[in-house]
């Protein structure tokens, strides 16, 4: 969100060169941005009295991640405290009860689901079916809201290192990063998830006590959340180590595959743009595009003819917008002017 | 794809009442919509010789939808002869050979992971690694372009259904299929889940002879992923049905909950739609709405403004497509003419 309005306000209008017209006069130079992707409720809360600005850690955050995170505790709080009162009714290699409890609650809802510690009473076992729902849902949320919050965090540090020898400066990183967004998150993410996998490896190996290969499989097995379970934490260390990590390592590859995915689409999209581009414009086209009937083809109404063709909006948006202009058009003249907002708006 | 292409047929262009304007009749007159969504590649397999048409149902299939299955299949068999070949290292519950190589298959690449069949020597180890992140992927572009475009086959079923009562005519169930697109996906993979819910209930109940709790506990853990492993398919009919219903079941949960944060983006999507359009128009808009800068705001300007606003389109395509319009409009009359596109073009 905060990118996009940097990008808007860096770009600017591109005028062509009638800029010095006498009739833009009559508006009120300004090169602020329209609100994109903000929702009503951000927009009302901004509008309000403003709170005095406070330090606080918990304040810098993001509000999604914030909401995110909050949610994640709240889940597993309860989780564990179920858990831990249903502890006797579950069977299994345990270390601690507390632990263990934690450790069942986190397996279960990466369902990585080992099966080291598994539920013995038919009330243990529909508390764990209402646990992986809950906690899929959980997971999803973090994927579209925190890890993306996170890793866009991290970018600019990437984009500096990754082009120290060329000394670009802010506003060339910038550009850089908002060219290649989604190819950089995969690239952070990538970075992430080999360095789990060494820690997760490097800590199974020399913990857990296992030789490299059951290392890396186990880890392959947990990150994938496919967790046969032959090979899973069963020291009191380990399952401590494996709260945190089966968590970050699981979220981590999940959202990589998101950013492939969006890196895909991106590319699909990029390749029509250049098409949309590249081809010969006929006179068919010329009248589609001519959306007031006026006969002429102005650069508006070509843009948004172009706009059409590339797939980002539909006619259902150019009619609702037709719509709404025709309202604000008081005088019927097929421009707007102050008079017409001020008449349409008493 | 095709919806798209409908709509915008149906819809037509929303124009003014200067329909009789003399100047329109130096354009031909088109109602055909601009190629929405259509990839280069696509459009010029249409424009080169055209094949004869084909009855065969393979030929009728979707083509996104044709390469999954491919690449399912293929997945499957070389999955299967690797994991036949190697049969004897793996250890657990067998029933029959190829039969456990397809259910071992099938279990390690949705990551269910049971653990009923483990690899036990490192070479199977390092085999199963390399199944679980190429099956992740191919369940992902499963999710992405198969699941949808079956889904969207049977929308139209579901929505005469729905309203079996008010008889709808077909265009009318286009429009509503149009308006509450995701919604029906959402209710028609919700219909399909708890049909496998209870085929896999009943089954498990009945064949592999668990009670109640159990299968449905089975079940649960099956569909999201979790696979404990305590209860599984342990009869030959049981790996059978395995097969089928645990690569069906799965898809379609990972699949609603792509419907679901799809719906949730659409939802927020329509409320700033709607922010937007109660929004009121300043004079400072109204200067940052003037595109071309002639001091005139008409129809298409106020349209891309508010595009622009609800974060359909960004400041980059406007620039990159002014840029364009800038090359094609050679007399620079602000306009374009027919005359203009023969010069730029030729």
């Amino acid at each position: 969100m905060s990118t996009d309005g940097e990008k808007s306000i860096t770009v600017g209008l591109l005028r062509p060169p009638s800029q010095s017209d006498p009739k833009r006069k009559r508006f009120r130079r300004c090169r602020s941005a329209p609100l994109s992707e903000v929702l009503p409720g951000e927009i009302n809360a901004a509008n309000g009295p403003q709170t005095p600005p406070s330090q606080s850690i918990f304040d810098n955050i993001h509000p999604s991640f914030r909401k995110v995170a909050t949610y994640l505790i709240l889940y597993l709080a309860i989780g564990t405290v179920c858990f831990y009162l249903v502890m006797d009714q579950i069977k299994g290699e345990k270390v601690n009860a507390v632990l263990d409890s934690v450790y069942f609650c986190i397996v279960t809802m990466t369902t990585v689901g080992y099966g080291d510690l598994v539920p013995s009473s038919t009330s243990t076992k529909l508390l764990a079916c209402a646990f992986v729902f809950s906690g899929m849902a959980l997971v999803g949320l973090t994927l579209s809201k925190g890890a993306d919050y996170l890793v866009e965090k991290q970018e600019i540090l990437l984009v500096r290192a990754m082009h120290m020898r060329q000394k670009l400066g802010p506003s060339e990183i910038l550009s850089e990063l908002e060219n290649n967004k989604v190819q950089y998150k995969c690239f952070m993410m990538m970075g992430f998830i080999v360095v789990l996998f060494l820690v997760g490896t490097v800590f199974l190996a020399t913990v857990e006590g296992l030789d490299f290969v059951d290392a890396l499989y186990c880890v392959c097995s947990t990150v994938t959340t496919l967790g046969y379970g032959d090979k899973s934490f069963s020291t009191k260390a380990g399952r401590v180590f494996a709260i945190f990590w089966i968590l970050t390592s699981t979220i981590c590859l999940a959202q990589l595959l998101c950013y492939v995915a969006e890196l895909n689409t991106e590319k699909r999209q990029k390749e029509l743009v250049k098409f949309v581009l590249t081809k010969k414009m006929t006179n068919v086209d010329l009248e589609s595009a001519d959306v007031d009937a006026n006969g002429i083809v102005g650069a508006a109404e070509f843009i948004i003819f172009k706009l059409k063709e590339m797939g980002k909006i539909n006619q259902d948006d150019i009619s609702l917008l037709m719509e709404e202009f025709e309202n604000l058009d008081v005088d019927q003249s097929g421009t707007l002017s102050t008079c017409d907002l001020t008449l349409a708006q008493s």
